[in-house]
């Protein structure tokens, strides 16, 4: 099961809503469910710096299968998976990806987003990734 | 002068109607005038060895101002720009990448296709590279 | 708005007399606001493991709009954008880069610089960041 | 034996009026004998993608002793050095590296330069290059 570009493209269009409800400027990605691109929107005046922190943020939180922020837990010093971010040629660890998941529960993407606090970034994040029952 | 993401997504349409109309699933990646993302889709079973064609594509047009195409010719063997390909993170100059300027002329971004043969992947490169005068 | 080359020699003259001023030898190094190199000056005797520090330290200020410093306060184990380093090709985090602005606020561009203490370093980057109101 | 940053800034300068003569905006790198940047200069308007293949220019030449576009003869299909260039990180073969002599004939150092036709890159690079003669 694999996420379709419309998909992808509803779920863009929900996080870019929510950027800008919440006045923020974003960079969000989204990936299948191999962890490889499938869309990507950079808003005007978002961060360039962000633009491989958002895809890093969706691949992460697709290779693993959770939010990019439990990772992040555990890959702290003298946690299990301590720098775990030097894999798949780079991972982004801090709240913000997502993985998007189908009626059934099966993980079929995930989102990715970037450009503001890690709290704005995650709620972006899931508004787009909870976007997918509009069109189940 | 810059790319914004509305023009990069009219693009993007423009480049997908018309991929369709040929028959083909394309990868198709829009950058700014710093050759950095700005938008990315992956039509459904477009082969995901193209993601990063496509957007090397985009960036190899944006870099020199040229379609891909021309500058393939020059980097032939025995041409005067023999594997500039090593160059800028890796380079692809086969035909499918495509400046984007305004109407004054200025490049404001480059787009880059991949998925089919180079005539269609250039086709749809020039068809969305070509809307822009849509919405100029 | 982007720097241009005679500024960021400028930048650059009046980085090096703070480094002479301060006993040290530094390398020096200017992007754009794009984050691509437009000036680089290593003095003599200068480390060339730095090299790469300063420009990674000018890209990352110029990717984020900040000093290195603060990304690197937020980057820290339990911080918030802990291991951001793993972005965009490999960020440098502690002090040394500095956004330089125009009159208006605007991000021209930024300085990075490498070879001696954190301390020296922003103290020679601060010093070629604001010499930019000389010719403004 | 190793090239001063106020050679380096020499030849730079040499360069640069040799590229405003011929009406180029040229990438001028400056590498020292160990084929490690020393300075930088991007004229205003010169391609952002020909930095990276101007410092490569300067590697090139320093690395092997040898103009580029010597290397590039040798590193065509069925030549000796034939795909040479996927080493060191990627070489850049072909004209616009020059490598840098004191009056003793011993390289102290390379120039690399990126912006226009070979012809010009090698002629502007080859300006820098024997510039080093007003110091000597």
């Amino acid at each position: 099961m694999n996420i379709t570009l419309e998909q992808a493209e509803k779920i863009i269009t929900a996080a870019k809503e929510k950027a800008i409800a919440i006045h923020t400027q974003m960079n969000i990605a989204i990936v299948d469910s191999g962890a490889n691109l499938i869309a990507f929107a950079r808003m005007d005046q978002a961060w360039i710096g962000s633009i491989d922190i958002s895809i890093k943020k969706a691949r992460t939180a697709c290779l693993f299968g959770k939010n990019t922020g439990v990772i992040g837990e555990l890959s702290q010093p003298g946690g299990p998976l301590y720098n775990i971010e030097h894999s798949n040629g780079g991972l982004i660890t801090f709240p913000g990806g997502v993985p998007i998941k189908n009626n059934s529960g099966t993980i079929i993407g995930a989102i990715g987003v970037s450009g503001s606090s890690i709290e704005n970034d995650h709620a972006v994040a899931e508004a787009g990734a909870t976007a997918l029952s509009i069109f189940a």
